[in-house]
């Protein structure tokens, strides 16, 4: 398959973001003798950036949930905010695109219009807003809920959400600065319009104090996979992450939703970028070896005590060498982590595997897809589920951090550039330009 | 003087912030043909804040309304969000501490309190925030009110707020981490707990998802004016902003302001710094040209619009060379800019200043101090504010950007050094240090 699509230039590319995971992803990771960064050092938060731009990655991401770690719990590491590391990152970077994740379930659509304006001012075009709603309890406790609202109230929250963001970045025309030094007018007359919005959810009168974004509309992720969310993402995402484990599911779930995308009537369907956490070596036997290090000081109570809380009670005292036990779902079923139950339920069930099994998969990749193997082999599996439709891209979670990325940077990506699969360099500037997306036209009012 | 206090090595030394201005303070600035700034550009935003590291300054220090412009106005330009932009302003510089407003009215103490704790660790413990109340009926418009709360009311929030947001920052130990490698702990077990706060405006119940900032906490700056101002300033502020308009008065209130802080108990005062616009030459006739400049491509008619505003109708039919007619007070009397407007009618009265006068003050410096002289002058100026007790150093506001920084950091802060009433070097690292400021211990719960 090498020679026949090295050719192609002009031919569709995968696209390529990178999680940030400081810690790196297997729980193992940051307990190697060797390993010395810091999730709270931005210098290092940077360097996994620049990282992924010497490999031409679309963009760096990065996740948020607004929950502490629990009194007791050891495991959790505490992080940066999101939207002030990537405007620190933005500006030590040239190129790569800086995502971040901010929920419409605890803010105002008024507060992160101007944060991602900003950060797109700031980085010259490169910003993407992740928009999620919160999943866990826990988060409407810090902020004076006892509970989440539902599911479909926080999906319809998150809609108009959006739809008030884009507006207020919309209240500005492009050309609204004029300059005009003779006649002391800094903004055009006409360039300026109030929102006017009057929605269920919000009320949003006036402007946005932040001119227009430089990519009209900071670039939409978004990674919904209930019924609810696929929609959402049909509707307004531009990139949808998923986190399908197998090729089948994966091609059946993008398949699924660019028909609803197609149904809506978009012009441009969803970039679907499958989370992945790949290790690789020169040789398969080579990451092999780096798995079974890593495996080595992994305790398999760390395993049960993450399926543990994803379950919504104790497993440690089940049979390990029998399959889990069924999951209790309560009256808010989408709630606490659901998603992410539902896949080690489905991989347990379709696999055969036993708790101490699924626990091994929870400490090595937290339910995600692990691959292991030389670059080839890596390559080869990118090649299959972009070419089969299963993914439009990749989004990286990196196993083991910096190694793992550093290790894709160096092999993999090389190697897909060989076959034509990903970008040699940056054509463009901004996010929008390496995903291959219009800049929006401001809405008429 | 300047004999005497040129030995003192240990003796009390001012403070300096500089006010992002990145337009200039004087409406006419921007329409020099030589100024190129753009306050959309970091790297120019950026270039004020190193001038101010350049010249040892304690603080760069940005403001922020949740107000855009007004359809058909032409005055405003957009700026960039804080937080953001502090964060990008931190990794290019070293020393300087990074200052930023965010409200207490439309924000949730979860979502500031990590915001903030986010960027002291990106800066290294310089991050102050600015804590401030909503004062316009307009931003309650773009959060889905009517109007403001009563101001009372806004002050009772505020207050709750920030004693939420230091009862977030205290939720980790700071030897919370210990990176136990051989355990398998990356946290203490006894290194984290919840707030569990319940409170009449806001109920947090879990901990902070940031460790404990590097600062204990960030610095707390306050400027409220008005009765509650002073006493929540009192009680919980580490930095002043005034903005009296002589020293008298500004004496008067420094003197009340320290007594408010004693009788609460405060161990360290509250460091009062006053708002001042310097225009410097190398002499006072250099000086005034600089202003006759700005003063040519001037319209009277925008000193009067940005009073209007203040005033709340339209001033520009009223007869410009009498007296300025009494403003209207609404039923919520300290909304909408009320305490500004009330300094312009005390100087109007003071001085008995027509509307015409009065108007080229608002060109000037909309109301904030401005002085006009040879950096002897200015010197001998802030030596008299510092040395009476008037102020404990000066929030600087350029008139000119950048010119009005480079000058000051070039003339007057030279002659402050050989005083001996300003540092020649950063002692330290973090905000705290260079305010003299103790680090805070973790509240006990």
């Amino acid at each position: 398959m090498t020679s026949e699509t090295a050719a192609g230039n002009q031919r569709r590319q995968l696209h390529l973001g990178l999680f940030n995971q400081p810690l790196g992803r297997h729980v193992a990771a940051w307990r190697r003798p060797e390993f010395t960064g810091n999730p709270l050092d931005i210098n290092y938060v940077t360097q996994l950036a620049r990282i992924a731009e010497r490999g031409k990655f679309d963009f760096f991401f990065l996740a948020d949930s607004l929950v502490g770690p629990t009194p007791g719990a050891t495991q959790r590491a505490g992080n940066l905010e999101p939207l002030t590391t990537l405007a620190a990152i933005a500006v030590q970077t040239t190129h790569i695109g800086v995502a971040g994740t901010a929920t419409t379930t605890f803010s105002e659509p008024y507060n992160i219009a101007r944060s991602f304006a900003s950060l797109d001012h700031i980085s010259r075009g490169r910003a993407a807003w992740n928009v999620v709603t919160s999943t866990w309890n826990a988060a409407a406790r810090n902020f004076g809920a006892e509970r989440l609202p539902d599911h479909a109230e926080r999906y319809d929250r998150a809609r108009e959400f959006v739809s008030t963001v884009k507006g207020l970045w919309d209240t500005w025309a492009d050309d609204a600065i004029i300059r005009d030094k003779s006649a002391g007018d800094y903004i055009a007359a006409d360039g300026i319009r109030e929102l006017n919005h009057r929605g269920k959810h919000f009320a949003v009168e006036g402007a946005l104090n932040v001119p227009r974004p430089p990519q009209g509309h900071p670039v939409i992720i978004q990674a919904g996979a209930s019924d609810d969310g696929q929609n959402l993402a049909a509707d307004i995402a531009d990139i949808v992450f998923t986190a399908q484990d197998n090729i089948d599911d994966a091609r059946a779930f993008s398949e699924g939703l660019r028909e609803r995308a197609r149904l809506v009537g978009r012009e441009k369907l969803p970039l679907v970028l499958a989370g992945v956490l790949p290790i690789v070596g020169e040789t398969r036997e080579e990451a092999q070896a780096i798995l079974e290090r890593l495996e080595e000081s992994s305790d398999i109570a760390q395993g049960i005590a993450q399926l543990s809380q994803r379950w919504g009670f104790d497993l440690s005292t089940y049979p390990l060498d029998e399959p889990p036990p069924p999951a209790v779902y309560d009256g808010n079923s989408h709630s606490d982590g659901h998603s992410r139950r539902k896949l080690f339920e489905q991989r347990a069930r379709r696999e055969g595997l036993t708790l101490r099994q699924l626990a091994r998969v929870a400490i090595a990749s937290r339910g995600h897809r692990l691959i292991v193997g030389s670059y080839v082999d890596i390559a080869d599996d990118f090649e299959e589920w972009f070419l089969t439709g299963a993914a439009d891209g990749f989004n990286l979670i990196p196993p083991v951090a910096p190694e793992s990325v550093e290790a894709f940077v160096d092999l993999v990506v090389p190697e897909l550039q060989r076959r034509g699969l990903f970008r040699q360099e940056y054509a463009g500037t901004t996010l929008r330009e390496h995903l291959g997306l219009k800049r929006p036209e401001r809405i008429r009012a």
